[in-house]
């Protein structure tokens, strides 16, 4: 018997919290950041090499998986797990994100969403009860209820509309959740309500009568200036129950990260390790490195000597610069890597300094030291 | 002091050879295969990634690195070796080669080839100094001679027109090297000569009296059929010193490689590995594998659960044709290792069985092998 999903809070430094979760595939420690494996895979990343950056959890996405290579055909292999070779927790989204953000000629109605795939063109439906079904047959530790995510700025009434579907779908997702029965396996509620802090109370409060077994924070980095987000974050957060665990939903930067544990929240998702990385770009203790600029092509110095992750200790800038110039793979490779080593590190760092009661000094220390990179931090 | 450049022939089985060399950067064992690492990086793999392979050399591409970085930027960096964080044996190519098959605007002189870069059209000129030159620049444990490379099918006078120009630039590098004193280090000389065998055995014995550490055949692989090619390493290796390994440049398939031990070649060069990895073809023991045909999209079996290699043994063909279908870059780097890793085992097969006086029944278990995959073998 696989151990059922718990969440123990063991340190608490203002509003920021350190603790630990428990799935049938292992514990995370939190904070926690969750490297994004989109299409059953953390992009360029070996599955050893994800492990070995200190990640616990990655996070597939069931819009990806459902058009391809489609859930039953993952569910008949042994589930996502074993198809990607990553047997450590796995936390999927409901799809309901990207099927706003990526699909054609969607149909929204109180049942479901119709979709066209961007791959091809089949139509696709989902509803509350088939993205549990999905998330079930991929085998995830963590399913997400599928919501309606707008993107910002957004007006009142429309906000208010998608929220109250989302919490109609929410009931949802919890019955069909239920009724599957997946000891040990946990459901968490997306709390929605744009920028609008009397509607984000408004769905806190009610997910909170419904019941899950974590607290997410959807609808945000979509557009909206940092200090929208993190109001809502801050205002948001005191409206859950402490003893559960809160994910803020496709945020961020490094710095976003350190703003939202300040404000109470225990776990992320984001591509831009990845994507960023793939495009040059790398995040370090010293701020964030572009490396295609010329400044770089002749320093010998890796990114960061202290690193504890050896791709940054190793390989020079000047290489990582023809690396990146050159449009080699191996430089997307390498740079996702040192960046999603650099997230584990950074939430390494804050979970250490949360136990310690000396988050502040870690905060203003680590944004003295991201003023020594290239740009200004992200 | 590292140990200077050496030969040792261990064993031979009919033409076969079994043997070592030794240079600045350690043991290599023969027959050899060397990974293509043409931009400073074996496309997609991470260096200790090419070592796990079983790989003991890598050859970097003059033409590419003289363009970009520069070769004096890497010797400023320290070398090639630091640079790709490789630690092992290099072997560079003179750069003649892709001036002929990437380059526009070439003139060809006596003197040097002039030629404009296929990246941003800078002019380059390349003569047998500069080659070596370069060679040097980048720390090459084995350099190659410049010669002039030609596609076939071409008339007798080009080739022997072309192949009189090689041996004097063989001579011209030769004297460029000495005047270097590369205390331990090789350079190998470069039969050409086209599908012509008179022309082939006037530059072999040409190139011998000269005397290089080693010989390569050039000018093959390069449009003439197998037939034809393994015809004019049949009978160019008698004429090549017993004592001296001999390269056979740009090939090739697991078939061509077999074969052309069987006539005495013992090291090879050729980016198929990588490059039809990146296109979903793998190579087994089976034969090779188009991993993009849908047969595998059900398949939970890996490509050979008695590979030495662990890639071959974890993941699916159902999980390879996802990544290959959904063009993850995972597929590349997983497909690259696993074929560099065959080619390593077929070598190592081969090594083995000439050491055992058995090399004519290894050869006939590995052709019957390969014909229980997709296709005829390559």
């Amino acid at each position: 018997m696989p151990e059922p999903f718990s969440f123990r809070l063991i340190a608490s430094d203002g509003m920021a919290r350190r603790g630990e979760f428990v799935t049938p595939h292992g514990r995370v420690q939190t904070p926690a950041f969750m490297p994004v494996g989109t299409q059953a895979t953390v992009k360029g990343l070996h599955p050893e090499a994800v492990a070995e950056t200190g990640a616990e959890i990655v996070l597939g996405n069931t819009y990806h998986l459902m058009l391809r290579p489609g859930p039953e055909r993952i569910a008949a292999l042994g589930g996502l797990h074993k198809f990607m070779n990553w047997q450590r927790p796995i936390l999927t989204d409901s799809g309901g994100f990207q099927v706003m953000s990526l699909s054609s000629l969607r149909k929204l109605t109180e049942r479901a969403v119709t979709f066209r795939s961007h791959i091809d063109g089949t139509m696709f439906e989902l509803s509350p009860e088939r993205s549990i079904e999905i998330q079930a047959l991929l085998g995830a530790d963590i399913s997400m209820q599928l919501d309606e995510c707008l993107k910002l700025p957004a007006t009142r009434d429309e906000i208010e509309r998608a929220m109250k579907l989302s919490l109609r779908w929410a009931e949802r997702s919890k019955r069909a959740f239920e009724g599957r029965e997946r000891e040990g396996y946990a459901l968490f509620g997306i709390v929605q309500g744009g920028d609008d802090l009397g509607l984000r109370a408004t769905s806190a409060r009610e997910l909170v009568d419904i019941g899950f077994e974590g607290y997410a924070i959807g609808g945000l980095a979509v557009g909206e200036p940092q200090a929208v987000m993190l109001e809502v974050v801050e205002e948001t957060t005191p409206a859950l129950p402490a003893e559960r665990p809160r994910y803020l939903m496709g945020v961020g930067t490094p710095h976003d990260l350190l703003e939202a544990v300040r404000r109470g929240i225990d776990m992320f998702d984001c591509v831009m390790p990845t994507r960023n990385g793939r495009h040059g770009m790398a995040f370090t203790r010293f701020g964030s490195i572009n490396l295609s600029n010329a400044r770089h092509a002749h320093d010998p110095r890796p990114l960061d000597e202290l690193s504890p992750h050896p791709a940054a200790r190793t390989y020079s800038r000047a290489y990582l610069h023809h690396l990146t110039k050159a449009n080699e793979i191996l430089g997307g490779v390498l740079l996702s890597t040192i960046n999603i080593a650099y997230y584990q590190d950074l939430m390494a760092g804050m979970r250490a300094a949360i136990a310690d009661g000396r988050f502040e000094a870690f905060y203003a220390e680590t944004m003295a030291g991201w003023t020594q990179g290239d740009i200004a931090p992200l």
